[in-house]
């Protein structure tokens, strides 16, 4: 047990300082062990020809989802799609999964049914199996854990490491439209006078009011609460980004574009310059955004959670990148000085910091 | 969203119709999958020549451990521990290991540390890798889920749906020790003023009192402490086990020897009889029973997480199981009929029901 008087808090060191120490403590590499902590998801060799990939995420109730606007439903969904997102980011495949529920007296079987039909969902999208887990109860919050397992034809799984100067800086999709999902649900839960409580200190904005400010309300705001409550993982896109042999690294945006930047900057030695303009934002968020009192940047460096992926690749694989026909966007570019910066319309550099969510420097639904 | 008025109470279903309920409802089995929801650990196909095993577990604090009389290190010891008795079970090698942590606030980094520094001596002792996982905030307990990948050779490893009526009923080391040393745990801790301050409504058993009653008190209480605390998984007897092509049916007695005979049983549609005074139950077990108010044997049907192998096996193939040298004892036998019985010295027999941990039946702190 530990006896020193100063203790050093996690909200000092912060989550990356403290999966920096793990790692460093950490048992010796075995030499079937090609990508360990630090990644999307680790690698291990499994057959000449085939990699193992490895990933798993918790959510805690309260911290990381609230039962006030989120149904068991989209909560299986999205337990299952963070996990494969990770298998996606690195190209692979998902192949199976295992699921662990700490489930408190407060839910219902039903509840956990709907949890496993919106999992189950998802899992059968992507013809991976559900294998086995762990159910227990908990005293209060509803917590998940959830490991998805994937394949990877060997080496052509894509690390955060590899990014270079020059490199091409893409995204997929549009960002943001999750971070914005999440304040209209959030509002939304305020208006019912739920949730966090804060009304009458802050006021914020009502799903009500900006669903009644914009022209087609229902499908505007609707696709950005589905992008939160139900994210579809890029499988098929990343590992057709994969196996094409252009990219150099990929991670997926959990964190918000920024922060997940910051880590492929940080892992591949490199900084990088990102055309604000450029950045894909879709027509729902556009709208969304000026009720919601942010510009849409903001929520696309920001806002966590989109689970789209963000690669590079050197300029003269461009061409080819773009005749998959898929829906990727060039935003940037990777620099030899290791700083990140956004560019204006007119030219005008400003420093981006990760700005994403740092687990132990917040606290609960600050985010 | 649930709508019904009426939803079913998870302690009326209890865990294991749960785990029914989710197996049910699961996306259909891949062909690579051999093994899926109800066993140690799933079984996948990998090569031709090798299976992948995966197992996780989730420990919620407050559920199943209590940090008044749990070190960090032993905590990190153990999660690893039980994952890998997992696939010990199957007759698997260990080769992977992912950790995921809720942190509370008041939690430091030295004891995450000392957390970690106990898993990797685990983990090192069977030369399996920390290849991942993820960190998070916790409001207000320790969660902690551990994922354990392993191998076996294509078609060696051992499932609970094997055993044949007569087969011989056998485990390895003795039972109950855990038990026992987990209530010594608490009644120190009662006996601190710590805890869970029934200390003026039930008085209970001190550690110090068994100690002080006992000739040798420190190497007895220690080594139920220390079997508790740092629990030893079986690998290589499981493995040994498992290659000898001798067993049936295999499982690790996590719940305790009445509940995972139980397993065993209902999965392999047949009944069994134990012989009282053939389990093994060690010197220091005897020992402090006597001062804990408790038949040995109680301790070694009822009381959880020995991490021992329970096996079956014809008897023809009991010479040669013996012939291993591992420290294992025959204690019954498989019945056609599909009931649980205990035989004493006196040829009486007695229903024996399985008495482990519901999760959902019973509220924390009552194991």
């Amino acid at each position: 047990m530990v006896q020193s008087q100063e203790l050093m808090k996690l909200s000092k060191l912060g989550e990356f300082g403290l999966i920096e120490n793990i790692r460093k403590s950490t048992f010796r590499k075995s030499p079937s062990v090609l990508v360990g902590i630090g990644d999307d998801a680790a690698v291990m060799k499994m057959s000449p020809t085939a990699h193992l990939l490895a990933t798993t995420d918790m959510l805690i109730e309260g911290v990381h989802f609230d039962l006030t606007y989120t149904d068991f439903y989209s909560l299986g969904w999205k337990s299952a799609a963070i996990n494969l997102s990770d298998i996606a980011a690195m190209g692979g495949l998902p192949r199976y999964c295992l699921t662990s529920l700490g489930i408190p007296p407060s839910v219902s079987v039903e509840q956990i049914a709907d949890f496993y039909r919106g999992l189950n969902a998802l899992l059968r999208r992507h013809q991976t199996a559900l294998v086995g887990g762990d159910t227990c109860s908990s005293p209060k919050s509803l917590l998940i854990s959830v490991v998805a397992l994937g394949e990877a034809p060997a080496s052509r799984e894509i690390r955060r490491e590899g990014a270079r100067p020059g490199d091409r800086i893409f995204v997929s999709g549009t960002l943001g439209d999750s971070a914005a999902g999440l304040e209209i649900l959030k509002a939304g839960s305020r208006g019912r006078g739920q949730g966090s409580g804060v009304r009458s200190r802050e006021p914020g904005v009502r799903s009500k009011d900006v669903k009644s400010e914009l022209r087609n309300p229902k499908s505007a705001v609707d696709s950005l609460i589905q992008k939160h409550l139900r994210p579809v993982p890029r499988v098929e896109w990343g590992r057709k980004i994969a196996l094409s042999g252009c990219v150099n690294a990929m991670i997926d945006i959990s964190d918000g574009l920024s922060s997940d930047l910051f880590h492929i900057c940080e892992q591949s030695n490199v900084g990088a310059a990102v055309y604000a303009e450029k950045i894909p934002i879709s027509p729902a968020l556009r709208r969304a955004a000026a009720h919601l009192g942010q510009s849409p940047i903001h929520y696309a460096l920001s806002g966590g959670e989109d689970y789209e992926l963000l690669f590079t690749a050197p300029a003269a694989k461009i061409k080819k990148i773009l005749s998959f026909g898929l829906p990727v966007t060039e935003i940037g570019e990777i620099t030899r000085t290791r700083k990140m910066l956004t560019v204006d319309g007119m030219g005008k550099t400003t420093a981006m910091r990760p700005s994403g969510y740092n687990h132990f420097a917040r606290s609960p639904y600050t985010r």
